[in-house]
């Protein structure tokens, strides 16, 4: 009898326990994840781009896009980027690399990918493509989520998926025509969402390290941003395929799993910011607000 | 009856070429603005923060913020940020600027303001201060929209109104309790808007000329991306406000008013945008990439 008491009681008090413990915030989530919540990035998908400031990381998603993800590949390993240069920062929006004289016949050209390609602004719906719906909503998409990792929206009656324009996207530039954005030519948003681009550009992956260098450069002051003077741009030092990089310097890259029970605490807890510092917690989130965690992986 | 089918006829005509005309462009739009569309701003609404890169100009919202405005205005006077610096740049989030030894009991104080103020996060929604609804919505206030130039939220039911932190907002920063903010710290949004800021931070206007001499700004490495050495602070010569600049060097600024047609025009142009390069008109926008004009007049 008393032991029967002591059990309901011990139920009863977690139980309490638990509908009363504070949230925990992200980073104490994070604190407790295992190495089953996080996923690896393939080495053929990651971009590692040298800029005399720094290195940034951009994952490449060739669920999205297949033929665009290929020839950037291709690109990288006939060393297409190395010394051509950043031509464009446009406040709240791009910044954006490749050859300031593509135009001219006599430019650089790449030998093994065609001059133009078949857009990839969206894909059909498919199954098999890993998609986790954020239920707070969207005001441009019918449904938006997570793609393996990558913030997406899915038009179901139209059976269409597609990548968002969220900061720190990568999108192949591109002109008038949909087929003119090969890939020589990239950007990534440093701005607001300009979720407006969404289903226009072809994007080919997001930045999951080093974007300070990206966001904080100079704004050029032409049109659209461009740099008015050549000495203006910024020099790319080299852009190679993580395959391509010696083992020592290429470094190992975990993104948090976005399909998993851990993921959806995360958002939650960034609904309802538990941080005692917040005063009115939103209680909703906006796509591109939920964060997607990344670690590098440090060898023992 | 010729002159009947004449008339006819012409009004087909014009209904025609109007309904299936291409829309316009927003520059388009702006170059056939007219006066009375603008609205100039008040030179005791201007903040002036010279950098050794260039000028920032915001505009203050004492509609909002009417208290804290007072205060701002009031350091402006006397010349309290003078000499300190911007002491925070976290990618993706904010830059901040104040004393960075604020906490130290020897630093320079304000000497005609409170240490703390009342929070101004939101206001009683009152219908003498001007609100244009954006239909389409929100994911988190139950209704968004444009007050005088301002981005804006408001909950008819909760019957309160307050700004939201859309690319280019100002605010002040505060510590734990809500009252600690009177507006000696001052930040701006730098990118994706973080809306879940909304509520819990009293916005006191926005940035609407020289943002990138804050976006491009090197972004801190220590915690929240604060400055780890002294030296990497950016140096405030000044902040004036415009009533106290010399009329030659103050510059008449003017904001294209958001309760006109004109501005709904804007908003459709940017729902549905006309240039040829869009391939997939998105029909909707989101709060935060509605455009709000700002022109400098030049005097003849």
């Amino acid at each position: 009898m008393r032991e029967s008491f002591y059990l309901t009681m011990s139920i009863l008090l977690f139980i309490l326990n638990s509908a009363f413990a504070a949230p925990l915030t992200m980073s104490e989530l994070l604190a407790s994840s295992q190495d089953s919540d996080w996923r690896e990035a393939d080495a053929d998908n990651l971009l590692y781009m040298t800029l005399s400031t720094g290195q940034v990381v951009i994952e490449l998603a060739p669920l999205f896009a297949p033929r665009l993800t290929a020839n950037i590949r291709s690109l990288a390993r006939e060393r297409y980027w190395d010394d051509l240069s950043i031509n464009r920062a446009q406040d709240n929006y791009v910044v954006q690399w490749g050859d300031p004289s593509a135009e001219d016949p006599k430019s650089k050209k790449p030998t093994k990918v065609p001059e133009t390609l078949a857009a990839e602004f969206e894909r059909a719906l498919d199954k098999k493509v890993p998609f986790t719906v954020l239920k707070d909503g969207d005001i441009y998409a019918p449904e938006v989520g997570f793609s393996d990792g990558f913030p997406a929206a899915r038009d179901p009656r139209g059976k269409k998926m597609w990548l968002t324009h969220c900061y720190g996207a990568v999108g192949a530039g591109r002109n008038t025509p949909a087929e003119s954005g090969p890939g020589m030519e990239l950007f990534a948003v440093i701005g607001h969402a300009p979720r407006h681009l969404d289903r226009n550009i072809s994007l080919v992956g997001r930045v999951i390290d080093g974007m300070e260098h990206l966001s904080s450069l100079p704004r050029g002051t032409g049109p659209l941003g461009f740099y008015e003077k050549p000495a203006q741009r910024i020099t790319i030092k080299s852009i190679r395929l993580g395959r391509d990089v010696p083992g020592k310097d290429r470094g190992r890259w975990q993104v948090l799993r976005t399909d998993t029970p851990l993921f959806q605490k995360v958002i939650e807890s960034r609904r309802h910011r538990p941080e005692e510092w917040f005063h009115h917690r939103a209680g909703r989130i906006e796509l591109c607000n939920v964060p997607i965690p990344v670690r590098k992986v440090t060898e023992k």
